[in-house]
């Protein structure tokens, strides 16, 4: 082709999500040989894979290849017009003609074969592309400037045959970030791939232009939404909250604005990592999502695929960072976390003990302590020098904590407008954050008086990645995911996941059925 | 006295409310003969004071000396205790003995009789207090280092004989407020004051041994919601709101967290200032009362001193004021608002087109405007140099823009959890901010669909300290203020203001028999 270009693309395996302060990455790969080392990795890092069952067999790659559904062969699978279908969407609802799927029998599978079994529906050229972008992929954990990969967030799908990956970087890096991809060739294969995010838009001709690439522009909040529910469905042990060290101790008595958890001993206090089943079925609806990346948005969630932004707030990740580069002399966010870690937020709030005096009997006739914050910041208000005595530390943990607070009390508040016992936290901000996390967990349990519950989960930056991963899938094959099922196709209510996992299991009992027959 | 005291006490005529930030001191003065100059003041500055009526006998001063209650007799009116009542609120719920009420005719009354006519009930010493005290205050506009007089506030109340009036000044200037009382010998006639906020406790030690002055300490938010709803019900012109400039135009476009008012023509568009009638039926309740100082409390009203604190923030005044000390060289509240005025926030803050592009045909799609606001301070996260270009009216004006913002929001989701379609904001950070006033009568409008509407009060900081001198007058009087009603006596949700125009009226009625009969 004229532009450089292979003539093959292999731009579905990518989900792309670029926000105004990261750009968070997905993409898929089958399993191989070599991948071994993320099943131990995802194992190592607390999360439990959905693999016990692989293991139970005593060989992964061979239980893989019997769920892997071949191509359909519809246009978009042919080599041809370059676009090579993950084949495990084939999304016609209907199990893979017999004739497509694997041809070598599980039984005698070995690693090697699983590998050269996806030579059949694709072309050696594909092929070679895949393992290209996987080997740069897997050579590298960083990426230019700030390109991270986050290893311990790999995921098997069992379902997909496979395995997702997760990289972020910089939004404000894009440009270094298209150089990188130009310089080592990996643009030449991919002709389009899923994107989101506001930055799917502002940066599409960038891409075009440098790259060559098609961003296939999912929604925002359809694809965090999609991304999110089909991790919910897919991936154990993803979702958890704090709970205090000893729950027989009594709840505290402190104010909706509380800050009594700052001490040492309150941080400690509500420390306790639980991990939290989800719940997929009708029952769990509605509940709350919020989004805490540069911005804050609030959505209700009454069911798969159905959601509204009910609220949102400007003050956010950005509002942290920003304000912490103009206060601090810190120029990195996970530094400006750590930063916080080591700050006494009482040195610049200004504490209703501040105001009643630390020892009034006021106080204790009003039932409030003295050490919950009347007011962020407040404390400056009556120093001669502001800075006098202050440390960055203070600084980052007080910011910290007011933007936190007030996120969990619009979350909360929506909460109770909605009647949603269930708040998911998610987004970039809550990264490395358990600041943050134990917090939210601690205010909404509060001031719900045990009613509601926080909720978080491990790929908190990665839905609309993963959700511009999947409908680009299902935008190639020109038809919705949910299919098969005559009811959730009326209403589009049944989840991606679990339309896959239907998908999967027929196919794996027609596999079965028919390796039995043979 | 042994301690310097001259043995009577003038106390009751005040009422102090120390904040964490700011504190107010209300003084009550009997009508006298230099008091025109505030009644014009009240006029001029836009505040209708309720005195047509006054004015329509062409003598103000002997109508109000016709509406004098005199002393009760009770032995808090002794001057030999050192306590003066204020004999209007005698709160004895019966018409005052007529053998104590001014025995000089009102058809003779000259200015000069009035002010005579004060001495047949108090003591001369008591009378010369008094006239120390008032000519002390009215010398001056300023005191110390940061005490103002606030003279555009001043208001006469017809039912109570007299003219209130208001001075703040920064708490933290406190040690210099006691000296400056004690250096003018202000301390020797009161023995005690009405007084709350959280300061009332803390300095009351301090006020005791530096000036021998007790704290009468009235509940802060029941003072708040009491002093609020006196003037309610008492001065004509308190409330108002801000409307577009041109009603017929339609509401404009924008998301929640909007920021579309920030350029000069929706800064203009939104700020014509509308009276609004108070009603103080029970039909009107419940409200939301927010009150902005340092922090933040939200209250809902259900009726006369009937209330809940319901929610409330950390992001106030407080912080606003505390971080611009850090952001910027600027160190004077109402300097910073000027400040704020000059400020460009979308310096700072990351705008949705910011994210998506400016021109991106999906915001059209969305029907989300590139400029409002996504993330507030976002914008310094992507800069090289996050302070390069920016300056402190942009720092200034975007986080005069979050925290308005943000109060806004909490206040109307706290609205729609308890249906009160009126929210009054007051509080000191409302002073002199009509960026602020005007923002939240946009935002309230817009998010609810011009559903509900909020409400501003030309005393907007004063509340506590008015509600300080008359729970006090309340106390020494031994009885609750709402009585002669007896449902009102029964279920207490007869406000003070209704009663105390009841009473005066009862007087009125009584005296006017008795000059007939005579």
């Amino acid at each position: 082709a004229d532009d450089g270009k292979s003539g093959l693309c292999i731009g579905n395996i990518f989900g792309l999500d670029v926000g105004g302060t990261l750009a968070k990455l997905v993409y898929f790969e089958q399993m191989h040989a070599s991948d071994t080392h993320s099943s131990m990795h995802a194992a190592s890092s607390g999360i439990r894979v959905d693999d016990q069952e692989l293991n139970s067999e005593g060989n992964i790659h061979r239980r893989f290849s019997s769920t892997i559904v071949r191509g359909n062969g519809n246009e978009h699978d042919s080599t041809e017009n370059g676009n090579g279908s993950i084949p495990h969407l084939n999304g016609n609802g209907k199990p893979s003609h017999p004739k497509r799927s694997c041809s070598c029998p599980a039984e005698r599978a070995s690693v090697k074969k699983v590998a050269s079994c996806m030579d059949f529906t694709r072309s050696f050229k594909h092929e070679e592309a895949l393992r290209n972008f996987y080997e740069f992929a897997r050579r590298h954990d960083t990426y230019g400037e700030t390109g991270v990969k986050e290893k311990h967030l790999s995921f098997k799908s069992r379902e997909l045959g496979g395995e997702f990956h997760f990289i972020r970087f910089e939004t404000r890096n894009m440009d270094s970030a298209l150089r990188l991809i130009k310089t080592n060739n990996l643009h030449v294969n991919i002709r389009e791939m899923g994107a989101t995010g506001g930055g799917a838009h502002k940066y599409a001709d960038d891409w075009e232009k440098a790259l060559g690439i098609q961003m296939n522009k999912q929604e925002e909040l359809e694809a965090m939404v999609v991304g999110m529910q089909f991790v919910l469905s897919s991936v154990v042990g993803e979702c958890y909250t704090f709970k205090p060290r000893d729950e027989e101790l009594p709840r505290r008595k402190t104010s909706i604005s509380s800050e009594t958890m700052d001490g040492p001993v309150d941080d400690w206090w509500w420390s306790r990592k639980v991990k939290r089943d989800t719940a997929t079925d009708n029952a769990s609806y509605p509940y709350l999502l919020v989004t805490i990346g540069t911005g804050v948005s609030i959505l209700r969630i009454d069911g798969p695929r159905k959601h509204t932004r009910v609220s949102g707030s400007t003050i956010g990740g950005g509002t942290y960072y920003g304000l912490c580069r103009l206060l601090t002399t810190v120029d990195n966010f996970q530094d400006v976390l750590d930063l916080a870690k080591e700050g006494d937020p009482t040195k610049v709030d200004m504490m209703v003990g501040d105001i009643y005096g630390a020892h009034s009997d006021a106080l204790e006739k009003l039932g409030l302590p003295a050490n919950i914050v009347a007011s962020s910041f407040g404390k400056l208000v009556a120093k001669h020098d502001p800075a006098d005595g202050v440390t960055e530390e203070d600084l980052a943990r007080a910011l910290l904590l007011m933007i936190t607070n007030n996120i969990g009390q619009v979350a909360y508040l929506n909460a109770c407008l909605y009647k949603t016992p269930r708040i998911y936290f998610v987004g970039n901000f809550l990264r490395h954050n358990n600041l943050s996390a134990r917090r939210l967990a601690y205010a909404i349990d509060y001031w719900s008086g045990g009613k509601m519950e926080a909720l978080f989960l491990e790929h908190e930056g990665y839905f609309g990645a993963l959700g511009a991963f999947l409908l680009n899938q299902e935008q190639r094959n020109g038809q919705p995911v949910f299919t098969g099922d005559d009811s959730s196709a009326k209403d589009g209510m049944k989840s991606i996941a679990q339309t896959l996992l239907q998908r999967a299991q027929e196919t794996l009992q027609l596999r079965t059925k028919s390796m039995s027959s043979s």
